[in-house]
């Protein structure tokens, strides 16, 4: 059962500690959960993909948010790694193509939208549309103010059509990313993960928290709601966000479906095969 | 290092024992080393993808070809899960949408390639046009025929573009089969995996079996061999994919590539923030 609360009435990023670790003892507590978690995770994805071939039409959404080295691929690796990677739909959001453009900004994630049965993750997000927007001034004050009631607007849309939606900020500190910025420069193997930009983007960093300040709390809703998980301590957020998808397909608690043919008639065909 | 060879002249489909398991001692040393060869793939498939940040335009694909129930599913989730799931693409072939059949055979193949840095899984494929349509006669002979070079021309094509081709074959007994849609009726946790139409293309067992002859010896080349596994054993089965997929990344030995930007003026510049 995951300790975080959603984001809501006076959250104030500013207040949530990037070291802390609520719910957890310690490293090795967390480490083993998530061990021993990845089967009942695995199977309760494979229960809402039997569904989905009998008519259901459920499937789960997770969005990561986050500024850079926050740790959303190792999410993705440790935690999403352990369900079957057929149950499982991945899309890295970068910055648009032409084409993306010329729509308008949700186009391109309907298309990326989870099937039915399938777990869907995000890296990064619509959210983009209204954090680097805000922070580089991409679109007018006029436009990004629009996009909150735009964003909720299409999440409840999409929450009632089946998708649960659950939206994770991975939240670290500005020493833990240049420490972990500074590994990426003096790892020859780690080179290639290290983008000049990513220190442009780091000078903006009040920016950014005030972005997702106002972000969070505006688009943070009962049916879709944020959770903001301390980052800084990569175990501990890896913990989490297991808890969190475990806590959504628990609640969907899918069943084996039933067959819509003749059992006992197929069995006579099969053995006469 | 895997055991089998590629089909080459003189194969016959017949002559493949479905139970064999060659090159492998038993079924604890097949696990034991799936287990353990899991990190060394990861990680391959971790700096084909880096190198693919910095030009390079590798990928590889491994096409998926069986008859139903031989575990197609199976190696996806215990060889292909063992990857990084944001390294990996994987499409499942279905019956051809309306879309679809306006268009020839290979474009809808051509649309689910993997990009650089990526393992590509294909659970069936544009083989399904000269399989099932051999079969069931979707196409006419004379269509079929100029199939076998429209293939190996796209696959070659493919290979010099820089993709590496695996192509399997799960070869499972008829037994086997029977056994494996047995179970699938008599569990009601495994009722939505059946599907009346499995005991249809059963019953037509000898053709496939000769449709696969015919395509196997007609589209195993050199830059793109085809490999028939012996599947009654689902622990050998994975076993050997896992080994077919090594053998191919260890042969592309991709290496961390160098940074093209300044790392050191890059130091100076984090360290100031």
């Amino acid at each position: 059962m995951s300790a975080l609360e959603p984001v809501g009435e006076g959250f104030v990023l500013a207040d949530v500690d990037p070291k802390s670790t609520p719910g957890v003892a310690d490293r090795a507590d967390a480490e083993a959960q998530l061990e021993a978690n990845h089967d009942e995770l695995g199977s309760l994805q494979e229960r809402l993909w039997a569904e989905s071939k009998f008519g259901g039409t459920r499937s789960v959404l997770l969005v990561l948010q986050a500024m850079d080295t926050a740790g959303k691929g190792g999410i993705i690796r440790h935690v999403v790694g352990g369900v079957d990677p057929q149950g499982v739909t991945i899309h890295a959001f970068k910055a648009p193509t032409e084409e993306e453009k010329r729509h308008d900004f949700l186009w391109r994630v309907r298309r990326e939208l989870p099937p039915p049965g399938i777990i869907g993750v995000f890296d990064r997000s619509h959210y983009e549309d209204v954090l680097i927007h805000r922070v580089r001034g991409f679109s007018t004050p006029e436009q990004i103010e629009e996009r909150y009631g735009i964003i909720t607007d299409f999440e409840r849309e999409l929450v009632a059509s089946g998708t649960r939606v659950i939206k994770v900020m991975l939240h670290i500190s500005k020493d833990e990313q240049k420490a972990r910025l500074t590994e990426r420069l003096e790892r020859p193997d780690k080179h290639w993960k290290y983008n000049p930009g990513d220190v442009d983007e780091r000078m903006l960093w009040p920016a950014y928290q005030q972005a997702y300040q106002i972000a969070l709390t505006r688009t943070s809703t009962p049916q879709a709601p944020w959770f903001v998980v301390p980052a800084d301590r990569k175990w501990y957020a890896r913990w989490a966000v297991q808890s969190l998808l475990l806590d959504a397909l628990r609640e969907l608690n899918p069943q084996w479906p039933t067959a819509d043919y003749d059992v006992e008639a197929e069995k006579k065909r099969l053995a006469a095969t």
